[in-house]
């Protein structure tokens, strides 16, 4: 197949791609190189089933010449940066929202039916029940990332109920891995390189979050695809398990031998929006067949190796 | 206090400005007359704590300047047709979300925190759980009309959470009564007058929906805004009861004492992404003390007087 993947050139698009292209599809990479990076698509450049256009996906017409011929779209782009919403509210309007607009009406301009959209599991807000299934009660958001992702997923659902599309929903926790380029393993590792005895921690350290490595992400995404066929078909993906921030600080401080000082911004909350306790039931995407291979703690302890070995990414860091 | 209405001119934007008027309030009314009429706030200009501004919501800066010194807004303006939705997927999108994200904006930069906004039980998708109560499991919209208002309430939790405003979101049922200038009631109406031995009924006139009066409507805004004070309070509004369409035109081909020949164009939606059965739970609001005052078929019998008192606003009708 002809695959179309925004934000291709970015942490888990870039790796999707790869895998994409390893299976022998072709892959077309639309992508605005905002955070993405083209030397994640180093090998990928190397195949000649590989496209890459550069293009933002508030460029409709762009967006819609781009996509001519293809099976299906991967819909990845957005701003993913949840803390700083309230900073810039127009970004995750236009972005993430607006930004899948485009994209569902590049489809509908190109015939094609066929969408994988990266949500997230900040969609269920501060969920009244944890784990938190995909059914949860209707939840009330908490971020603006959080609201512009609902948005983007009732536009799928309306668009595969008025214009026959597929979909398949993927509610992420926090992804690590091989090229990860921001978020906690990230700033905790940056400053310790730059400060090994001391290390600032938003909030109490007690937040109870999840975290899925890469790898295990793509598989459950192509397992879902071949296995899953409704008209909208919505996925939690996590590992069983969650930790607390002081738990990976505990990882990280010991796989790199070091004893930083500790010193808390305090309050339950990392941020205005931070959600206390994320905790995906995932019982749906195992009942097809899934299952994570790494947990967490292998997720941080690759992340970090990752990130010592590419030491060039730190500075031009997220 | 000073309220901002949006879509005041509309069928019930222009009934709560007369309310809030009746009630010693200041008013001022946003609205673009695309579809609201200055007739409807015939009474309302007499008044010197009344004020028309002709605007559009999709004018960031007209909203801006014309909400300076407001206390509280009403966000009624919306494209509020949930028939047409794939026509002009497009003008849900604009209108109903981004317009939302306008007014949120110009609210906060004129640091008002107090927002009513009209939202549907349309957002409840094809519910699995009816009466269908607001903490109903996770919905799967069918519609770009409810994609486009649940990303309005995304929109509006995320300005609670972020910027500290306080919200008053209503899932309304279908509303009924004077000034109301569209929906089945509207539809019947034009087309009896027009010709009474026959009528064409989407569907098969056995989905169930519910109507609810709009100075029900009405009172239950005041009293909840008044007993309700949570940072995001979220109510369904709809009477304890539901018709089927057949029942509708057994009341309004009674009250006309005709006998048309009933023509059916089949199946059990009368178009994409119509609802089979809208019928919601309002114990929320009547744990508050509200009660509606009018049935369905009172409010049918009182919306076909309207109509019939005021034929002019079938010939321009929507």
């Amino acid at each position: 197949m002809r695959a179309f993947v925004t934000g291709g050139a970015g942490f888990i698009g870039s790796s999707l791609t790869d895998r994409l292209l390893a299976d022998g599809h072709s892959v077309v990479v639309f992508d605005n190189l905002s955070t993405g990076r083209q030397s994640f698509l180093q090998d990928a450049a190397s195949r000649s089933a590989f496209t890459f256009v550069h293009g933002d996906t508030m460029d409709a017409g762009a967006l819609t010449v781009a996509m001519a011929g293809v099976d299906v779209v991967f819909h990845l782009a957005a701003n993913a940066d949840v803390r700083f919403g309230t900073h810039h509210p127009r970004k995750d309007l236009e972005q993430n929202t607006i930004a899948t607009f485009n994209v569902l009406e590049a489809m509908r301009a190109n015939n094609v039916r066929r969408v994988v959209f990266a949500s997230t599991g900040s969609i269920y807000g501060e969920a009244s029940i944890v784990p938190t299934p995909e059914d949860a009660p209707f939840p009330v958001q908490t971020s603006l990332y959080g609201a512009s992702k609902l948005a983007g997923e009732g536009l799928i659902h309306a668009y595969c109920e008025g214009f026959g599309f597929e979909s398949w929903i993927f509610r992420f926790v926090s992804i690590l891995g091989e090229r990860y380029t921001h978020g906690h393993v990230f700033d905790f590792y940056k400053s310790l390189k730059a400060d090994p005895t001391r290390l600032r921690v938003l909030g109490d350290g007690r937040q109870r979050k999840s975290y899925l490595y890469v790898q295990d992400c793509i598989d459950a995404i192509f397992l879902t695809m071949a296995r899953a066929r409704d008209k909208v078909n919505t996925f939690n993906l996590g590992t069983d398990e969650y930790c607390c921030v002081n738990d990976s600080i505990g990882w990280i401080t010991e796989h790199l031998d070091i004893r930083p000082e500790l010193e808390y911004t305090g309050g339950d909350r990392g941020w205005i929006g931070d959600n206390p306790f994320i905790f995906l039931d995932t019982a749906r995407v195992r009942a097809l067949g899934w299952t994570p291979r790494l947990t967490i703690r292998e997720g941080v302890l690759r992340t970090l190796d990752y990130l010592r070995a590419n030491p060039g990414l730190l500075e031009a860091g997220a």
